[in-house]
């Protein structure tokens, strides 16, 4: 091979989403899209408030609407972000602390490079987004996984102690958790701070917090997600609206650099180096311009919440065994075997496309994306209950 | 300093083009806009065709248009990409041989990404883009300068020949070019091709040739760009809307892989897992659409080459000596004294900005972008006459 072996390798193998991605609109095509339950991916099923395309309608007017902006971003569209993450958040950040980017997969792959040189580590909490480990290789680094807590999923922080070491430059926080759905609580929170604190001050560097944060909004019923930036001086937060305003496909979102990290502007200048050195010249203007007139805006999550219900519901009443997902549209369900990939083709006989997630960093378990219409998951109950039941023969 | 020292050398330096880009929003907040000659960057002036907006109006009407597409990008968009150059060009590409990018700097940086391995080299041709260099070093490679002929600006093929080694992964070249405004002629691309099919022979494997070529539609009068896929079986081409439908900041392009080449759906694989590994999970999704109905649209370039020739004519009576530019927006013209940056800060005191080419690879000459209005032009000929003249005195 005369290219990039490993590129390649990245390229031909796929990730386990994206493969049952395209598996699904080809078996859409055989047996019609309403005979394949497909739950594998995180596309939103609720359309973007009404609002968004009154907007892009008014900005698709304007002159110059579609011209380059700074490479950090519009400088108005930067400060309507600090006001809100000042306003709901209490951190006095400055619009000189926010990058916009390409979505929340470039907001990571961003960061990372900006942080890691060749051959550190960055500590991830199974289970994970499997991407994690791309753009951590990417950035020349390798990942360190810590164990969850059994049942809950929250994070084992007397794991993580032990985990970290001299060559940890960063750890990646990632709630409401893809794919577990939960959110880590302010006590689980607030024990990884500590550590963290505890290891920076004994290997005499700070170790990075990056709260991977594209679930934020998605949070159901009085659950609190504790902002990053107040418990740990150096966090830095990725941000992406694919979910809180349904515009997967427009990958705009941001990176916002903790104002309280003493050298703020330079890890912010990194971003910069590492934004230009990806590629990355400015995040999609006129979605830009469209964030900047609904940085309060989000989703009407009620049709998620009730997704949710109704599965949890259903198939917890079925026999399986479910983790309660308090955020995020995801459900985290046991395997009815030791092997979460025989499960999953077995389901697939089903027409039921899930996801399984041995990638994700824990074995025996099954994503299933609940971002879907109502009458998906109604159609798939019989194939669920009908999969349960099989195993139980 | 705790994270990636190049990143943020990266970043703290900034292209030159982006440090002018801010000073003269500074400056034009101080003295008026209008009273600031920027002529720094490729921002097109000319709006995008008046149907770009209605289709806009249109597609944010449609139910799932802003959800993720294929990492690679929607089938329908890359169909018609393909129909496009199999009727344009007589490639029989396929489209399985598209992908989208967010771009131009995308498309290179992946494409370099996908070739190259740590420590090959990249063979560019002065004067050449500044980001070259930070592409291929993100991928590990290093840069390789050919000098150009004098006067012509056409590639020193026989310099070319000299430069290519074993451990030549590609070549990049980029016509119409930024910042010559130079077509290389069809002797020219048949004479490099010529030297890479013999060194490819003579080291036992493939150069490949990559096409950038955001500029290919901005041409005046009757001067052919050779299209490269037809001249040499081992290119990749990397496309951008930005400048073709005036859409830069929307970050809209693709990378397209020549069929002829033997293991081209391979290639293609590398270039799916470097897209990965940088952070690109799709295009944006609205612009992917919006290309679908207007791969064979162009907007109106007459505005430039009315720009272009009020600029050469006015400039070379006052006794500038111009590189003739038959595409792309942009003047190379020899700085009145040895150092261009010296000249370009004299200019600077006539609120001229323009943009010393030395990291362009070619010292003396600045550029010229001529993507403005016509009235700033206008407005800036007594600047450049005067600067003429002091240099006179």
């Amino acid at each position: 091979m005369s290219y990039n072996e490993e590129m390649y390798a990245l390229g031909a193998k796929r990730s386990v989403i994206r493969e049952i991605f395209e598996y699904s609109k080809k078996r859409a095509a055989e047996i019609g899209a309403q005979n394949v339950f497909d739950f594998s991916l995180g596309n939103p099923s609720v359309e973007p408030p009404a609002a968004i395309s009154d907007t892009v309608m008014a900005l698709v007017q304007k002159e110059g609407i579609h011209g380059y902006t700074s490479a950090q971003g519009d400088p108005t569209v930067r400060a309507r972000i600090a006001d809100h993450i000042r306003a709901r958040h209490g951190v006095p950040i400055t619009p000189d602390l926010i990058y916009m980017t390409c979505g929340a997969a470039a907001s990571l792959a961003i960061t990372l490079r900006a942080l890691l040189h060749k051959g550190e580590e960055c500590v991830v909490f199974a289970p994970f987004f499997t991407e994690y480990r791309v753009f951590v290789e990417n950035a020349g680094g390798t990942l360190t996984v810590c164990a969850p807590l059994e049942k809950t999923f929250q994070v084992d922080v007397a794991d993580l102690a032990k985990k970290l070491t001299p060559n940890t430059k960063a750890v990646i926080l990632n709630s409401p958790n893809n794919p577990s759905g939960v959110v880590y609580s302010t006590d689980t929170v607030r024990g990884i701070c500590d550590v963290l604190r505890q290891k920076s001050a004994e290997f005499g560097h700070p170790i990075y917090l990056i709260a991977d944060e594209p679930y934020r909004e998605l949070v159901y019923g009085e659950v609190e997600v504790p902002y990053l930036m107040k418990e740990y001086a150096h966090t830095v937060v990725c941000y992406s609206y694919s979910k809180s305003l349904s515009l997967p496909g427009e990958r705009i979102g941001y990176i916002a650099v903790c104002p309280d990290m003493p050298d703020a502007n330079d890890l912010y200048l990194a971003i910069c180096g590492a934004g230009r050195s990806l590629g990355y010249v400015c995040a999609p203007a006129l979605f830009q311009h469209l964030i900047a007139a609904h940085v309060d805006t989000t989703v009407d999550i009620s049709h998620y919440r009730e997704n949710r219900d109704l599965l949890l519901q259903a198939l917890t009443s079925y026999g399986y065994e479910c983790v309660r997902p308090d955020g995020a549209f995801y459900l985290f369900v046991k395997a009815l075997e030791s092997d979460a990939n025989a499960f999953c083709e077995r389901a697939r006989a089903h027409e039921l496309l899930l996801v399984p997630c041995d990638d994700f960093g824990v074995t025996g378990y099954v994503r299933i994306a609940y971002c879907v219409d109502r009458s998906r998951i109604e159609r798939a109950l019989p194939a669920f209950r009908a999969l349960a039941d099989e195993y139980r023969r």
